[in-house]
């Protein structure tokens, strides 16, 4: 096995018994093989070398700026930016044993693999809770909220929380509910390829989540790339964002509503936006974790329903077209609403409002007691209901969920 | 009130205190007010007119040729065509009296309200039932794959099934599994707008249906408004069709497909597409309703999913981004495939395709047992999955799963 001294980040001269390779020496993990090394090419490419195949490194420039900043944790020039991270994708890395992805430990691997993020502002980066996004709770909520609040109240301009892209549609909206009167932005993004893979998106939108996070929004959004190419990436507003393709770079899509900006890591430009408030952030953390969101399909049993309303305090229906769901289901509902559990109706459909006047199902169900979810999404619906039922008076629900709290929905659509 | 003899259909020209209206008298229903007289003008508007203010009703044309197919359901030239009518917008009609839509009761009430039909085909006319399609089952698709096998086998050349569109793509995934060797078109269609609204789809799309049910193709499609506009109709595969849209008249797409074809009531234009076969459809009509379409979210708790696996024989999840689920989740999901309920895993992107290597989570619930459902929508996957627990050994459900049958998947895609 060879003996080298170079570190990550240093830019290295490999030769081997195939060729002379140039490039970065990307960091070790604790998975990754003692026999490889890692590489990011010039031309973007990772490459694994096996130590056996070299025949000798030669360091060309140390990594000495990016070493410095992870020695420092806060510092960069400009306004102050609390970064959190919690895992996910942008904070993984490749287990070069298995091809697996793992989430990041520290907050240090961001400041460390993206140095830029000092030109831009003085960070603050602090790991929350390192999960991938699928298990994200409620709690999990709570927690980023309590700690997004209180940065922002003590000294922050504004937030930017990485956060994996399977649940991240739904912890921003969770966002835009638990803080109110907002006195800055709070910036979710996350990356669909590993920074360690060469057609990563995570360093531009990383860089663009800092940047917007530095405006004068005072809203609670996603950034991610607006494109397949490395233009520019768009801000969603956290409500009505929704990750709308498994893969793809520009997988996140505002749902019944544009976008409210584009940012890039050097400027960014925004509209029909809420302006950050004066005063402190009013923190409202609290969610109830029992409430579901069920799919209406053909066939669906009343018992099934019947069920995970009893094991729920609400529900949240992706019902079908308008907002229908079978109508031997509506005496269910009518039960539940009795009972005290409110049932929201939205659509499967995604785009479009539920106009629950239309058909004499729709008519039915309103009758029974369901509240329309007008044009919110199913996912933003049920982040709703899990904070209304926590922090609204039952009696209040109803009249809650049909009114425009954090741009989830346009009222003039209700119906 | 006044008294007139008109029918509808009549060209006729009204005078009222406000002006002269010229129109054709729309169809009363048996929920029709008798004091309203409902016209659709010239300019495609329907407008009702009070018998109150009418001074005259004048016929300028009688509808003598609309008429004649009423009494008379099968005639028109060209192939024979079966037409099956099942309820929904594109056979509704309003009432007056609410504004509500309600299902038409007739199959003459197709042929009745679009004459032209007879123009492109020998159309036999049959009601299967008349339910709005939040109410179809899984019953209702055995019925309608009876039927329209039935009616290929025994001389028809195309069948179109006029249907609801809420669950549309649902019933026309069900008939591309239980119809096998199809001789010729099975032809799903629905309306966004009801035909007697100004902006109705329902006759291009029916006309088109019936158009492209004369083809060779030999494949269940869906046919409806390409756009917005009155260009063209898109044919969709029945598997990769999905609403996406609650109201537009272009609400539906195919989802990781191109659609097939276009068509309009004069020709139609099909590529990669399934020629009809020789021989009769090879009809299995059964499908096994316990069968749960889930929904993964963050406070999805391990007893909701438990209760709901006992009340089914097979679950299809619509995880999170590449086929996620919380990872608490996977010793209920290993337990379920141990007891013989095969699981399906799909994407709530809906766009891209599961790939359950690339994260730790993913290959958990590889290990579980967990069935990859590959780019399936998860709705199709739904009623793959209640096909295959009616049709096919339970040790070969994983197998099948991950075939592709109707064009439901990539199978390179399969990751």
């Amino acid at each position: 096995m060879i003996d080298y001294t170079e570190s990550s980040g240093d830019l290295v001269e490999i030769t081997t018994k195939k060729g002379v390779y140039r490039g970065r020496l990307l960091p070790r993990h604790m998975l990754s093989r003692d026999d490889i090394i890692i590489v990011k090419l010039e031309n973007g490419y990772n490459v694994g070398f096996s130590t056996e195949d070299i025949v000798s490194i030669k360091t060309i420039k140390k990594a000495e700026e990016v070493k410095s900043v992870k020695r420092e944790i806060r510092r960069g020039k400009g306004p102050k930016i609390t970064l959190f991270g919690t895992g996910g994708t942008i904070a993984s890395y490749v287990d070069y044993r298995t091809g697996a992805v793992h989430p990041a430990i520290s907050s240090e691997d961001f400041l460390f693999s993206v140095p830029e993020l000092a030109d831009i502002a003085d960070i603050d980066a602090e790991m929350l809770f390192s999960v991938l996004s699928e298990d994200i709770t409620p709690e999990h909520w709570k927690k980023m909220a309590l700690e997004a609040g209180k940065a922002l109240n003590s000294g922050s301009e504004g937030v930017v929380i990485a956060h994996g892209t399977d649940t991240m549609s739904y912890s921003a909206s969770a966002l835009s509910f638990a803080l109110r009167n907002l006195n800055g932005p709070v910036v979710f993004v996350g990356s669909q390829r590993s920074s360690d893979r060469p057609s990563s998106d995570a360093v531009m939108n990383l860089l663009s989540a800092v940047r917007l996070a530095t405006s004068d929004l005072g809203e609670v959004v996603i950034v991610m790339h607006a494109s397949s190419s490395d233009d520019y990436c768009h801000v969603h507003r956290g409500t009505r964002a929704r990750k709308m393709h498994t893969s793809r770079r520009d997988a996140f899509k505002s749902i019944n509503s544009d976008p409210i900006g584009k940012v890039t890591p050097e400027g960014y430009e925004l509209k029909n936006y809420r302006k950050k408030s004066e005063g402190d952030v009013e923190i409202f953390p609290e969610f109830e974790e029992k409430v579901a969101l069920i799919c209406a399909y053909p066939g669906l049993s009343a018992e099934t329903l019947e069920h995970i309303i009893s094991e729920n305090r609400g529900i949240v229906i992706a019902g079908t077209g308008l907002g229908h769901i079978k109508s031997s289901m509506i005496p269910v509902i009518k039960e539940a609403v009795k009972d005290g559990k409110p049932v929201v109706m939205t659509s499967q459909c995604l785009y479009g409002t539920v106009n629950m006047n239309v058909y004499s199902t729709g008519r039915s169900l309103l009758a029974a007691g369901i509240i329309p979810g007008g044009d919110m999404l199913p996912e933003t619906a049920y982040v709703k209901l899990s904070w209304a039922l926590a922090n609204i008076d039952l009696e209040e629900i109803g009249e809650f969920m049909r009114k425009n709290i954090a741009g989830e929905m346009e009222e003039r659509r209700f119906l």
